[in-house]
């Protein structure tokens, strides 16, 4: 397809897709048109995007048909209703949401990963689960050089994990908080200030929850390992951006921390942050609101013979969704994949 | 010894000598005497006791020599310097330090796993560091029927883990976050409001804090598991009071989640907490100034063979130091070991 493309945004008005608009910017992407969407309800909002002013208009048929490829960031009930609009219109959607990542004629894409992936495409394209992107862009590189045996997850996800809403859930908690009144939670299950909770989505009949099973069903699939044995054990927390992870990797062969650090060095989307003498670690404070997986806190598992730990944090809301979708129409456009 | 025990305490000012303080009561131990010491700097100041008023002093030999036992609830550097005082006067110390935690000579006690080796104490016992007993009273009645093959262990914790000065910091933190200005830690490497802090205490050589490595020494002692394969990451969370933990356990036999249930309900010292249906679970801010060790979250590790997942918690003030100080004290008292 020739020219600059049109590019749609549906849900454009959540946290993930005022991020993608802010992304298309920063990373300079050509377009020639952009139509942004949202629930009805939100329709008439104006968007100011690079100098104009766009008005939010609720889904049609035929802004898909107006449009080459469109973002969708919005809940699977609603990527699934919608799809066949954009579908029937060929219009490539790159989907945030859970609806189609495991369907197997669906590319579920980590640019860092599986960029190889994108081109089996038909039509549809799965950004992964945040916590999922963030620990497949860290491990990656290691599993590459000596082949992933086991991977143990557990992880620290802050509340805008649950959107802009989760942001002011946990401002009113804390309000609440230290008035000593009692707070009603609305988003999450219970009180998040100052507190812990270790269920993020429903639970399925096996105990975990569904946040925790995605992360073992798609880094599968990211990995093209479909028998890889992992487990994860999701916790939320009362922090506002950025998703932390305490991953221990039990690999094939040996592995020095030396190795694995040349390795984290030289792989795409990392940054090093390791140096405990002096306190250097990646925190969610200090890596909200920029693209790359920090990695710090490498070190031999001192339980396992071929093991490793490493600790990594990332903005959920750019590399967890936002700027993972971008990167993944970043290479659709420059191969022409749409 | 005959009649009512001598008791003192060192470091009563503090966050665990107040719990402890508190918790002689609520157990109706029954004292003769009672003798508060403190840093010189705290010297005068007047605590109420079971309708007394006792004026807190500084540390001196004579204080021993008037006491039977002693709780010493201080650092470790000040541990090791007052114990000779306590020892030369007779006076068995049940020590919340570090300082002799590892020392063969010391006990190092969980009344709920390892009340027998109270016996060989020569003057000294060691209560265990607080996510080090969490975990210990957790783990302990699984490994004793089906055995521990390695424990992969992630944690969570308060910031009262660093006395009443982290409940502090964590307060003035959040108050300057909300304020935008810049907060200057004083008690943690960084502002702690509304972030994770992947150290607690200073790193070894190995890579480790040494909070991570107390975890593995020290629940190898209890346990009597000199070579058992245990991995620490240990996090410092925005949350006031009552550690967590994601435990993971490979058995050398299999286990059932039901058969766990059975065991995890039997065992002393735990309250099982764990219908995900309903998200019961337990959370930090509805286990702190309780006792128990709540477990839930109870699944088959479905990365391992014979593996098993828990998530717990406890309020590491009182299970984790002042309630298992006051436990081990009672076992000295019931069985004339001092």
């Amino acid at each position: 397809m020739a020219g600059s493309p049109r590019l749609a945004i549906v849900g454009a008005t959540g946290a993930v897709g005022q991020e993608i608009l802010k992304i298309i910017t920063e990373r300079n992407i050509k377009i020639s048109d952009l139509i942004l969407m949202a629930d009805p309800s939100e329709a008439g909002k104006k968007i100011h995007f690079q100098g104009e002013e766009i008005i939010v208009r609720a889904t049609t048929a035929d802004a898909f048909n107006n449009s080459d490829i469109a973002f969708f960031a919005v809940s699977s009930e609603v990527s699934k209703e919608i799809m066949p609009l954009a579908r029937e219109n060929e219009c490539l959607v790159i989907d945030n949401s859970q609806a189609f990542r495991m369907d197997e004629n669906v590319p579920l894409i980590v640019p860092e990963v599986n960029p190889e992936d994108i081109k089996k495409h038909q039509g549809i394209i799965a950004n992964p689960n945040c916590s999922t992107i963030i620990m497949a862009v860290a491990i990656n590189p290691i599993h590459q050089a000596v082949g992933l045996k086991r991977v143990i997850v557990s992880t620290y996800q802050a509340v805008s994990g649950a959107g802009a809403a989760g942001l002011q859930e946990l401002e009113n908690s804390v309000a609440h908080f230290n008035n000593n009144k009692e707070f009603k939670p609305n988003i999450f299950q219970y009180p998040i200030a100052f507190n812990l909770i270790p269920q993020i989505d429903v639970f399925e009949d096996n105990g975990y929850s569904r946040e925790e099973m995605k992360m073992v069903h798609e880094t599968r699939k990211i990995l093209h390992c479909p028998d890889l044995p992992i487990v994860a054990t999701t916790v939320r927390v009362p922090v506002y951006r950025s998703h932390s992870e305490v991953i221990n990797l039990d690999f094939e062969k040996e592995i020095s921390v030396t190795e694995i650090r040349d390795l984290l060095t030289k792989a795409p989307g990392i940054v090093i942050q390791d140096d405990i003498q002096n306190s250097v670690y990646p925190m969610p404070l200090y890596t909200s609101n920029t693209d790359p997986v920090y990695v710090g806190r490498i070190r031999k598992d001192i339980s396992s013979p071929n093991g490793i730990v490493l600790w990594a944090v990332a903005d959920q809301i750019r590399k967890g969704a936002a700027t993972n979708a971008v990167q993944i129409a970043e290479i659709v456009l420059n191969e022409s994949l749409y």
